[in-house]
């Protein structure tokens, strides 16, 4: 079942390996049939080099595995709370990249310095509050994907205007609106995290301290890329 | 029209993914006929591995597209005042390269610390002040290229002495005698921005406070790359 | 002789080209037969290049070489006390990769910052004491390995609570269930040591100073991929 | 004349760009036909892409062109004062690598941090003083060479106990017992000066102050490899 969209999560998930974003074992990425309310994910710790199409698990909402051999990602709960609560999306990343896993094990937002970052999200990636005792020893992997859902909502972002969040002392998640999408977003936060950190660098090396991109520079870039009067591209 | 032209811009836009200076669809490069008062340009969000010569874009020098099928790149208002004012340039790059936006994202000068920097620009790559919000608002990406313009003016640089500019949180554009040579500079720029930024570095762990190129070592480098008695290379 | 061995130390050996920890002859791989007492390792000073299979040096666990035409690696002694010590371990392997001598040049141990680690290594991993004049100029290399194993007794850890040790002034030794293992963790140890690089950074760029992985959450992670109910990858 | 050495010189010329040491046409090597005084080195500004063997520069070691059709490396009279001086060296390249670079741009010599380094030299990484307005003015390339010869006379080190040199905001120039140990040096160099940079970086994010090798064991680590008694490698 869901032959197609096997096909595109396994390709997105080699991507991963394509994009420098995964050595190893290390991501996962799924994809979601919104109509038939399934998705398709990455079995677990199964190396990428010998992965095939067949190998991908699909999952109903509920968190049942409806079709496949191997165990689905450990992280298959924090996908199965995105897609519940995030509506629109269709596809979900998670890496262990080293620039984004950086800001996430320093607990810090990475902050919009510059254009590169305002066509991607309308502001700051968050980084999530440190789960609990509790959070962790529970259901850990569910708990993370509420912890993300909490931060956007306690912040009143929506998931269309930031496609990524970094999990606490963990590393990043992005979405999008398929699985390929999803993974654009993981390499472009890997990107931004990057030269956010060096940003910061260059500015301490010398006296100036003004960074940080201009509110109406922001909003021009992520509107000329994301809004309704987006001239970026080619129209659809 | 202009299918030598054509082929020398799209392989150029090729030469941005082989010397790493781009991902996904960022970046453009274009070239132009100054006989004819026509250039080349990428087309507007087209990934680089499906793009082909005829997708590029024909524009001429007030704005308009004269042959192509596709939008062209977002950023063409900025090439098109580059080409009008600095009359001598043959082609032009933007990328968001990661060394050269981080100088350009905490709004600073590329300083010339070494001869490295010397073979490329007689002094500074000048980062421009930034743009006001009725400019952002504005003609965006004409007014960017105004921006360079009146930069280079202030501080009386000519464009053949410095074949690069930051734009203030953004990042880099760089030009040259075509679309080639223009690409050339953007690698060398970014090469340029991670040695400034580990000299700065390096001298900041040691009490040596005393760096930055001596001018007669920065004239001698320019001067035997780029001078009337240049003898760098091999005579023409 | 253990043909089979040879040709996986030979593999194994290769994969440090692939995984970028290595440059020239640098590195090593061992790889022991428990039942027959020997181990195989790779020839001192070879290029990987023109290395076979046939290349791989035969020893025995008082340190006599049982076959091969070619010097084992110098750093042969070593392997043999890790081997005659650490009596559940497989394979070894020694590099000189760039960010994990980073923090053994400067005689640290990478702390546990965030999952990444966890998922590698019970706590810290640890840098050991410099070595004596004596030590140094007497049996050097077996005192390397007498001083690794002093560490993890001093400290209370077992070789299969962290599978990593940084030497002082000197680089990495990993080790695992077999030469593979062994290697993925030479992978893995180099991305740790460049994250937790990288997050003090960020977290030094910033007022926040909470950085440091909660117990509870490093003890999450490392049992849910190495304790009796592990729950990563697929049950064998 | 001289194919076979032209041949190798050629070659080693292009693991320049296999090593990620240069970019463009940057780099040069050359070697030297003791008994016939004469050296081959790379023509001035060829890409490696298109270059061939028969490209190469016959020199004699008064300056003249001995052999082909091409400008020799504008920096052939550095090449040429250090064969002149450093009597036993057979091998000379001159890079702009970025990690040596941002030393040399700083003006700082490279400290022996690790054994990493001490297998490659005995002792620290010189940087030159700065070439004088006068010196630079003059027969610049030829001075260039001068100072390197100078610094080591000065600091009595031999170029057998240190196969590499910084010049103070340029870059590095290293040498061997032919043009491929020279590469393999100027590679050696870049991971030194790239681990050097992180070791200040390491320490110095700590409260941990005590970096640089011990004199012992940096003196076990030169003389096991290139001492009368060396035991690294095969024997010969």
């Amino acid at each position: 079942m869901l032959e197609e969209l096997k096909k595109k999560v396994f390709e997105a998930n080699l991507r991963l390996v394509d994009y420098n974003l995964v050595v190893l074992t290390w991501g996962n990425v799924s994809g979601i049939d919104r109509e038939r309310g399934l998705f398709v994910i990455k079995p677990s710790g199964v190396p990428y080099s010998t992965m095939t199409a067949d190998d991908m698990v699909v999952m109903d909402l509920r968190g049942n595995k409806v079709e496949g051999e191997l165990n689905p990602s450990s992280d298959t709960p924090t996908h199965l709370e995105l897609y519940r609560k995030f509506e629109n999306i269709g596809g979900i990343v998670h890496t262990h990249s080293p620039w984004a896993c950086a800001w996430a094990q320093a607990g810090r937002d990475i902050p919009a310095y510059g254009t590169t970052h305002a066509d991607f999200a309308n502001g700051a990636v968050p980084c999530t509050r440190g789960l609990s005792e509790d959070e962790v020893n529970g259901e850990y992997e569910l708990n993370t994907g509420k912890v993300i859902v909490e931060e956007f909502a306690k912040r009143g972002i929506s998931p269309a205007e930031c496609p990524a969040v970094l999990i606490h002392r963990h590393g990043p998640f992005t979405w999008g609106k398929d699985a390929f999408s999803a993974v654009d977003n993981a390499l472009i936060l890997e990107e931004v995290a990057k030269m956010a950190y060096r940003t910061e660098s260059v500015a301490s090396l010398s006296d100036n301290s003004d960074i940080g991109i201009e509110n109406y520079l922001l909003n021009k870039h992520y509107q000329r890329k994301h809004g309704k009067n987006a001239y970026y591209g080619q129209s659809k």
